[in-house]
């Protein structure tokens, strides 16, 4: 690798040879989190959480604005509670942290669960809370950790530990509980690509890749760069299935005993899996602009020179006025040095003040996504010339994602086809629904998955790819993180 | 009680009679939180989580003002790293709840501690993370949860689980530690002050009831209206305790290789159950303006007469507009009704918009802490008005908690003083720093402990109130939670 890319860049392993490498590399040399001394579970360093922080701010306003509340519900879970729902304990069960004993020694009479999600807590306050349909819906959300014992880890992906969302919310009806299972996936959609630059697939997931217990779940999927799908996020109705487990039941406007009907869903932290692997480079990081917590790093050139700090000290102020997330590297480092890291820690632009620009009333922006450009913005109206270019940088994001998903998606209207599009991206092809044809294509693809099957299309015509059986419905296959 | 209190307030205990069910009734019937199937473990529900959110922003932006950075650490701790600060285990192995095994069955090598708090997961990534003096200071702070197995518990003051912050930080001299220590105590109590209305003294606490680990802890501590003390936050300077203990050193600038002093620094929901129990009256909550999730609430009086709506619609967009947290009930209720309930659940006002006001183009504004004084306020200029009155209401509310305390603090020269003092409030006296004399003192006075040596004040002159012996400092005693 050529010198000029610096001592940071070297250590960064390349996309094309070693995407998994790339990705480690990229999360633990830019301070996004590290390893903790406990199996499975990632520090979330500074970096890597004030990414966190900005994705919970714009998502909870969202969540407000469609009506939810904030709770906080208990860590633990007894056994007996979880129990309730047969197919819900089946999914979660192998994966459960147990706490058996306290103190010094005193064992416990009933072992709880760390939760892995918490329909079943939630469940048990609802029956509780609910008593007519004057307490419908009850809409509400938490932030918090779960704990699912994975096998095997990676920071973000997938870690015994994680931070999340989790929605829960109850209705009178099906269709009103459908409808907010709706409005979720796509307040999640609508936050992943305009937060994220993230483009998605919604749909609704087969049979065998539902939530345990859920009557449907649908998903948001994005591509990664080495063409796997990540699922981003998603939401259930749960029909009445664990209202009947927890007995949330509410007297109607018939005066009648009924039963809610309940729906969930969830993001998690590894969201910032995934827009690591949508939008970095050999580099380092690219970060998405609404969610980097630094949007522009400003750094003097030549600042012994006269006049260069006060000049960068007044751009910092502009930037900050106008509500830019800004920073000023004015430490000893040079400046190869600091183009270097700054590039690698992804913040969507820099911008250079030397002595030659003060003279001229100007700065240099470079864009992270676009290193060859320089611009030449006037002083005057800077902060706005920036403001507009995040935005621009969040456009790019999202089209070239865009392409990206493109490029690697196929139609397939053969299985050899369906088979070889997996191996690289996306393939789209008729299916029949069925699970055991589902297994089938797994196995001779080495992996390929249903992701989700996309909403807004009419049944098809037409025959399953692989088994050819009647088609369901049109489905996304692909290996997945 | 008389008719017109209403059926809610007839349910909620007299403080005189009965401080305790006093305090559950508040919390239960207010909606602030609820019991759980978990032992110990509360709901907190969105109303009382309302208030934790804005508790968060208010300190969280005081933690980013001092330089402090967010970032998440796991939630177990193994067994080994536990063990490693010998007096640290010592205080918190009683209480620490463990994971033994997990899935379906799979005991682990090693038991994991739920964490009572970070300092040893924490130390042990700063030993990694810090190499030489240019690391310095570490700056971080995490929101999270944690778990203290508790065998009495009650709502927000002492549970199971709890919601927390702490803060960690590690620097270069002991001095420095000191620093740090004593500037995130002042950043506690500006926070109580301005923003909980809650006056608190600070000073150091005894070495019996130090944190176990630290070299110096000191408080801040509050009185409730039955004369009890609250801790309301702590904030640790554990010397090179921790850093000798995870072996976090750093490369000084004479190039020797040092222990760090590190710092923590702790405040929880346990400030709701402050600030119920100091405000709160026995119509109910009363919410200090500035963490109220409601700060005004508007009801249309006669709201079928012409205009009502439309004027209450408009108020409100005014009120938000000026960033007031204001909401309309507009509920087929009697306004009897409502004004119990709004009163309950402690909105700091109330505004009556009925059709002889919209005439004469007035509202009628009540306070919460002075529901006898009706204002009658021009709906120009409305917003203004209000916003001052939050304030008032908020001075309000700290010089009556003032009053309150002062009221119920003697300083005591003798030990029937101290000894008659603890039973109805606080007690301030010359004390040896012994810790028998400490345990003898709580002894004779049913309960009475140190609370904290008061800053700012020299070492005095005299003897102890209890042994005699020479004093050494200014102390203050009261029964706590």
């Amino acid at each position: 690798m050529a010198n000029s890319e610096g001592e940071f860049v070297k250590h960064i392993a390349r996309r094309e040879t070693d995407f998994s490498q790339w990705y480690t590399d990229v999360v633990l040399k830019t301070g996004m989190a590290d390893y903790s001394d406990v199996r499975g579970c990632m520090v979330i360093k500074p970096y890597g959480y004030g990414v966190w922080e900005l994705i919970q701010k714009e998502m909870d306003q969202r969540f407000k604005d469609t009506g939810h509340e904030n709770a906080y519900f208990p860590l633990f879970i007894p056994e007996s509670m979880l129990m309730k729902e047969a197919e819900h304990v089946e999914g979660f069960a192998p994966e459960v942290a147990w706490v058996t004993s306290c103190g010094s020694g005193e064992k416990l009479a009933e072992r709880l669960a760390i939760r892995p999600t918490s329909e079943t807590m939630i469940g048990s306050m609802y029956a509780k809370w609910i008593q007519s349909y004057r307490d419908l819906p009850m809409l509400m959300n938490q932030w918090c950790n779960v704990v699912r014992w994975e096998k095997s880890t990676r920071p973000f992906l997938r870690t015994s530990e994680f931070l999340w969302q989790e929605g829960h919310t109850a209705h009178e009806t099906f269709e009103e509980a459908q409808q907010e299972t709706m409005r979720m996936l796509e307040v999640y959609a609508e936050f992943a690509e305009n937060v994220l630059a993230i483009p998605v697939i919604k749909g609704r997931k087969s049979e065998k890749e539902k939530f345990a217990g859920a009557y449907a779940t649908y998903s948001m999927e994005a591509m990664m760069q080495d063409g796997k799908a990540l699922q981003m996020g998603t939401s259930h109705n749960m029909a009445t299935n664990f209202a009947k487990s927890y007995g949330i039941q509410y007297l109607s406007r018939e005066g009648k005993l009924e039963y809610c009907n309940t729906t969930s869903w969830g993001t998690s932290t590894r969201m910032i899996g995934g827009l690591i692997m949508v939008h970095g480079d050999d580099r380092g990081l690219v970060l998405p602009p609404r969610v980097a917590p630094i949007q522009a790093v400003i750094l003097p050139i030549a600042a012994h020179k006269p006049g260069v700090l006060e000049g960068v000290d007044g751009l910092l102020q502009k930037l900050k006025a106008a509500g830019i997330r800004a920073r000023v590297d004015d430490s000893d480092q040079t400046a190869g040095w600091k183009f270097n890291q700054w590039e690698m820690k992804g913040v969507p632009m820099r911008i250079e003040v030397g002595p030659r620009d003060i003279e001229k009333g100007q700065v240099v922006i470079v864009r992270r996504d676009a290193l060859d450009n320089k611009e030449f913005v006037p002083i005057q109206g800077v902060a706005q010339r920036v403001k507009t270019m995040l935005d621009e940088v969040h456009i790019g994001l999202l089209n070239k994602a865009l392409v990206m998903r493109d490029t690697k998606t196929v139609d397939a209207s053969d299985f050899e086809t369906l088979r070889e599009g997996v191996q690289h991206g996306f393939a789209r092809a008729l299916w029949c629904g069925d699970t055991a044809c589902e297994l089938a294509i797994k196995e001779k693809t080495q992996g390929g998955t249903t992701r989700n099957m996309p909403l807004g299309r009419h049944k098809p015509e037409g025959v399953c790819v692989h088994c050819g059986k009647k088609a369901e419905a049109v489905t996304y296959f692909a290996k997945a993180y």
